[in-house]
């Protein structure tokens, strides 16, 4: 039984929005009129004295598909007074996520290796790339690949093009070392969720080559983190970090090496807290229930 | 404002049974009918068909200690035909935590000292030790020290000296590298959760000179587990656990010094979430909503 | 460049053997005497009276194929007055490693996966399985696989087929979740190190079903040991090890999942170290120089 | 017995200067020419080609403090001819710190209490700050403690009575959260290391309320990084780092008290490396032989 059967009938409930009194009494008494049961409920509020209300809440629903309108009718008339959003997801849907590319492929690679090994709760409708070298890798997993030149300071033309592809198809986005500038107009276009990886250290080192200036300093600890796409690029809200120990004796090159390691792990955890709606952006924080 | 200031008026519901549908929601109800504020929820079944359930629910009540028995018989009369038991904790109360400790400090020193310096949520009424060695350093913290020898092999009588001790005057025992076995008697008499704190490895050495033999196996990792206390010491329900890395380089003394570092760690982690009523008991296991 | 061009002309030399004066002083002459320059040297002594020496040298020396005999016959004349044993090592040529497995696969794709991304410093001349279900993506990396069956109470059979195929093959062997008994007798006579990985977890859990004994005693750490095999199974010097952490809310089957996880990491460690010879046994434990 | 008797008749050699063939022969012939013992031997070249090289010695000799003077000597005329620089240090001889704290006490007192408890192989002759609200917990520790007031944007006159204080009683300064600039012109006159701790993320948040920034951004982990103090504040060769792990529902004070434990850990594994010759400072970056 893979991930996704055994997740047959149950649904995830996402609740984000001011928080105030009665507000999970309501919820929760509403799942148990629906005649559902609660699997798990992950709740918290950014400030005890008005502040921003989040949950999660996971419920099984025996023949959920044909309940669903009832219960969402349900939800439209219960939270509506609360002036919350919400939304309903059927966990037994995988989410279609297209991953972006350049040359590098450690983390395309990855996320296509542990997608087909079913460890990732997703479908990959196909992948897009400036570059062709990685296309045989791609469709030797019998994944679609597609290849979008971006040359020239353009990238309208680009960005249209991938919008294309992506339009209808997919459910979120991740940038697998993409190494070209995502515009603002292409995030308001794409409308779904775009998720990116970078490296990281302590201190931060700012323009070209990180590595060899990490190395530079001497740090003892090669990061990485992946967070949602903002206009700000690197600077959206972060899903999750993790760092590994370097030494004086690893060159650049090692630095690098080990990096992506940390890169591929860091991308391949967001990736699965996002595909089972574990992530809630709040700002420009996250709210993470794992 | 110390940490336990800023609780005031806050107060920890620990609801835990058979979970069955509508107890989220009778739970939540209640808190909305008693005018208090949810700050936050925790919750967890171990089995969604017909398994426990676990609730950790924090919430803030204006004039808590005024309203606290009539929430309390509330809480009676919506709760006692779901079966299941709860408490409430007031969370502006710190735990009155004792000690017990034999010749080795470390492990009790960093719990006088972080209690000193206001991280840890307990106040401490005593320690005791069968030895001498560390009455003076205790007694500079301003705790009470109590001398309890426990010579030869019938331990009845230095047990019931420390029952009576610790009788009505601690909410639960923390034993800090106290080289004594506890009888099941005196767990039983107690009456109150005691926590223990030892190394660990993997593989388990078993016996005595762990670390002679860890380094003979040449162990890569050094670690070390608090639990609560049960008649199969050292086999009870784990609260924390963590490791450090260590090297061929290393003695077995060296490794002995990095593996108490670690113990003091694990032990005040589990302090904290113990006196915070964030580790509930399940069976053999806990749940720790931390 | 690969990692293995860029160690064209380098060579490892590993000293081991009693501690004495001069030691140090009579390798690094000789080296300065044969016109190669110290890339790296590392050394350990395990007890400064009287302990056992053990040096991991890599130096660069140009011509260094047809300079080896010279400096082999230097290393004989010099080294045999102190009576400690040694190799050289072309860093050049890439170790040969086979691979174990069983029906469980992901420790094998895994080092597939490396080695072809050039992560590993090995070549991989056969996989050999008791089952069939992975020889299709073994091959799909272009690597020989070989079906030895192994049914009944009587292993020999099955071991003599698969001493047939490493010998004189294969410099050394790694049981990638190779779930067969291995006989001191194959140990005697496949003459190369055997490489293993298992989970650990601190304390021990012995027999069946581990991950479900974790479970029910609520560990927080899940890890994995790399180890040489001896005749003692699950008992031989550690290699490396690491932990993942987790909480309640994960099920048995995600334990399992996470320890898979750490099962790869570990193990892809292991062999790098192994086959870069920077593991040095040392009795039952190991001196690892990364 | 403690860490620094066990050190009787040890010494530390530090090497350091270009690399060339021969050295690391010529050292250890020397070595063995003085009737000394190598106990380890840490060596690291950052460059095989025209690189630097960095050398760690330890060695045992009998009745050294009486040798001393002619190893030194041996020492001079054996690398004079390589250019190098080189010191000795008699390990029985803990070095002696001086402490420099501010308001905020927490990696202050860690240092005074393991240094009590003997983690720690220095003395601390002196703490010096600008407040007085440490004065009577150091004193209590037998440390002595100056008040030095810094207000006004002329430091220069508590600058000096500062150098007043430290010149020729300490062998290296720590600043324990410190919260003063400290010139070019101390850094110069003071004529000793000088070691500073502050906290560190992922990425960087420049300026004031960095814990307020990092919650903001919803960063999923919290560092600290201890480095050797340059004209360039923050700037200088990193000595450790480390990280601990943070989630959506800690507080940024809570984020402040983790973020205070993990400074308090590597700062004082940054005072035992120093302390045991382990750094070798090169350019902006280190070598830690650990």
């Amino acid at each position: 039984m893979t991930i996704i059967e055994a997740r047959r009938d149950q649904a995830c409930l996402i609740v984000h929005g001011p928080d105030q009194p009665g507000i999970v009494s309501a919820v929760t008494t509403l799942i148990t009129r629906n005649r559902a049961n609660i699997v798990s409920l992950d709740q918290y509020t950014d400030d005890p004295e008005g502040g921003a209300f989040f949950q999660r809440l996971v419920f099984h629903r025996t023949d959920f598909t044909a309940a669903r309108p009832e219960i969402e009718a349900d939800l439209e008339r219960t939270l509506e007074p609360f002036g919350v959003s919400w939304r309903l997801e059927d966990m037994s849907v995988p989410k279609r996520m297209a991953v972006l590319a350049s040359t590098s492929d450690h983390c395309l690679l990855d996320l296509l290796w542990r997608q087909r090994r079913g460890d990732l709760p997703v479908t990959i409708p196909m992948v897009i790339s400036n570059h062709t070298n990685v296309a045989e890798d791609v469709r030797s997993f019998g994944v679609p690949f597609f290849h979008v030149p971006s040359q020239g300071p353009d990238k309208s033309e680009a960005e249209a093009r991938i919008l294309e592809l992506l339009t209808g198809n997919v459910d979120f986005v991740v940038l697998a070392r993409y190494m070209q500038i995502i515009s603002g107009d292409f995030l308001q276009k794409v409308g779904v969720p775009v998720i990116n990886i970078h490296h990281s250290f302590l201190p931060a080192f700012i323009g070209a080559a990180p590595y060899r200036k990490a190395k530079e300093r001497g740090v003892k600890l090669i990061g990485a983190t992946s967070h949602y796409v903002t206009e700000d690029l690197d600077e959206g809200p972060i899903i999750e970090q993790d760092v590994i120990r370097v030494t004086h004796s690893q060159t650049a090159a090692e630095l690098q090496t080990r990096g992506a390691n940390v890169e591929r792990n860091v991308l391949s955890r967001a990736v699965i807290w996002h595909a089972e709606d574990r992530v809630i952006r709040n700002g420009n924080s996250t709210i993470v229930f794992n």
